[in-house]
């Protein structure tokens, strides 16, 4: 894509009430577009790296045999009702409005009892377990405070999965699964080493809950952490019986503050029994199917990366999920064999599938860097008198700030 | 895909309450769910399908240079009360809720305000334009009666592009654009001969508009059309001067229902001037941007081809959208040399990126046929003893209903 195409530009500060770090880059980049606390429109290169980071769930979910499908905003009062979380009370984030037709409606913030409610219909004997299916979905929660930028949403994006099985057996496998799906996906957005499986108390819903926190300056939980053990304990749970559980002394651990990024849940069968989702057994009795219910807070990862990855210079992608593949800067001037030149570079890129940003602005080369570097693409690539000289290309890798001159004949193998 | 791992089954009936065919079929064959009345979720075969309008649509948007973000569903009160469209008596289909933090806040039928607003940080210069953004988003319209099944959704996904330029030249341009980009998209979805851009009456916000409104039973509009000059009139702007302006008799027009499957807006510089939007020219003076608002109903188009390519037997998808490319039905019954043929050619179809679902279920043939009519995959491939005998698959084009023995060696190319 040319960058003079581009409708966003960059911006040298962000509004004045975002006090995210997170969201301060992203808008200065013109990634988001913040329409009000805690909701955020996703502009061209936020798109992008959403689709990205969406695509690496989705293939560890379908590797894992789970369905996609996608379920609705409008939300049935009785479904909430019957178990019991439809009152402010229960529930104290809901957003809730009223058909002109008659009758109350709430504004998805969880899908649990509507899947489960849904599953009713396609799941009847044991033959049509085990199951599991999954959805991208914005979620609306009203949330009293909205101060961390897109790592605490109004609006936001997440990944929800649930599985559906006959019994104890199957359920723990997918749970496992599902844990391990999990700890590939940051691995590959490159916070695998920074994310820890917790253990968390599950509330009033759950038989119990896992947590997956990535240690992060900007995120809102504490932890306690052992990197050697591959031990992390929720404040919330740390305390003299989980030391001696965990064979560990508070000693040889380390407290970080930490982001949750994933959260999954294990309701055993009563979840079902509430919602009133049964199999039949093989002697035909009526029984419970176990449910997991498995969030993955996708825009919120965004914004982790962002607080991770993101220096006030600006962003630095990792590879899985970076809006472009490369970003190669022209700095032909007004040069028009030079502009060819790099014209020539760039259709070289597309036709061999390089997705690239290429800044073809007429602008000081001084501006395009500072936008690179704010953009965050990790390959750069430039094109300059003195490149064109060489017959080269100036390749830098962000990641390490390593830079070479590299052979036109060798660009496409190196930049793949 | 196996199908006997997709957890949706065909149903022998639709609900009740469900009184639209096209949601009758596509809840009887598994591809959507109703939530509510107007409310449905898509599952995996009615993803796919959705996907890949959507993905058709991306296209002709993409051709156009338009750029995809995606924006926000809560949205601020001041914007719309900006342009007096906040109150439920101008528009009376609005869903509101309020913030626990405080004030009111709307969820989104239009994004024609909050998108206006946003270019404000973007276009401040004749430089700056033209320019043209889309996204696919879900709009909340609180509907008094939805009993058009995914035609009238109080919850749908509908395409919006906006554009945005300096003068009329470029304004009209693009407005003349995006008119044959929807015929394309209309043509690719096998309804481009029976979709016609009729001129409407555009109400108090816009100076023109024009819909496009396919030839439909179940449709809520009706125009009078003549298919040979191409010609197609709104019931509502149908009188003698129209037909005078067109020079055409009112006897040369056939009176036909239709479904308006998309509606594109020519704000000419209103909007902009409403919303505060402005550019500077090449004099420094401040003018109000050009702005168009185009608007294909992407779920409703679904809905459409379910009436008009469905029967009570079930849906017959265009290629360019369907669910999967090639339904393999197995006629193995029991016999496992049989299966491991019908295995051996599910998997030389994966191997060359034929996207196929597979019926591996252990069920009568009479049911296999009917679901698979059902479901409406446009190719059917069959696997029986008498296909292995012959060194064959039996490939129906449900087009036409012509089937035939094509020798294996032949497949992959025949099923492209």
């Amino acid at each position: 894509m040319r960058q003079s195409h581009l409708f966003t530009k960059t911006q040298k500060s962000a509004p004045k009430d975002e006090v995210a770090k997170n969201a301060q880059l992203l808008i200065r980049a013109g990634f988001v577009h913040k329409e009000m606390a805690g909701v955020y429109a996703y502009l061209p290169l936020g798109l992008r790296v959403l689709d990205r980071v969406k695509q690496v769930v989705r293939e560890e979910m379908d590797a894992l045999g789970s369905q996609e499908l996608i379920m609705t905003s409008l939300q049935r009062k009785e479904l909430w009702a019957r178990t019991d979380r439809w009152s402010d009370k229960k529930v104290d984030i809901w957003f809730k409005s009223e058909l002109k037709a008659g009758g109350d409606v709430g504004l998805a913030w969880s899908h649990e009892e509507p899947i489960g409610d849904m599953m009713r219909a396609y799941i009847s004997s044991y033959k049509d377990l085990p199951t599991c299916v999954y959805q991208f979905q914005t979620k609306l929660r009203n949330e009293m405070r909205a101060k961390s930028g897109i790592m605490r949403g109004r609006e936001f994006v997440m990944k929800d999965a649930y599985s559906f099985a006959a019994g104890e057996e199957d359920h723990d496998k997918m749970y496992e699964g599902m844990k391990q799906a999990y700890m590939k996906v940051f691995k590959r957005l490159g916070i695998g080493d920074d994310t820890f499986v917790t253990f968390a108390s599950g509330g009033a819903f759950t038989q119990f809950s896992h947590e997956f926190q990535t240690v992060c300056e900007a995120g809102e939980d504490v932890c306690y952490i052992n990197r050697e053990k591959g031990i992390a304990i929720n404040q919330e749970v740390m305390n003299d019986d989980t030391l001696k559980e965990l064979k560990v002394k508070k000693s040889d651990l380390e407290e970080v503050k930490t982001a949750e990024v994933g959260n999954i849940f294990n309701f055993g069968r009563q979840k079902a029994e509430d919602i009133g989702l049964t199999y039949k057994d093989e002697t035909g009795a009526s029984i419970p199917v176990w449910m997991g219910s498995y969030g993955i807070g996708v825009t919120r990862l965004i914004g982790v990366l962002a607080e991770k990855f993101g220096t006030s210079d600006g962003m630095l992608w990792p590879r899985s999920v970076s809006p472009f593949q490369a970003h190669l800067v022209s700095l032909a001037g007004g040069n028009r064999d030079l502009i060819a030149e790099a014209d020539r570079i760039y259709d070289l890129l597309k036709e061999n599938g390089i997705d690239t940003l290429y800044d073809d602005r007429d602008v000081r080369a001084g501006e395009k860097f500072a936008d690179a570097d704010l953009i965050g693409i990790p390959m750069r690539l430039v094109v300059s008198e003195k490149t064109v000289a060489a017959g080269s290309v100036e390749v830098t890798n962000r990641d390490n700030g390593a830079s070479q001159l590299i052979p036109e004949s060798q660009l496409i193998e190196r930049v793949r």
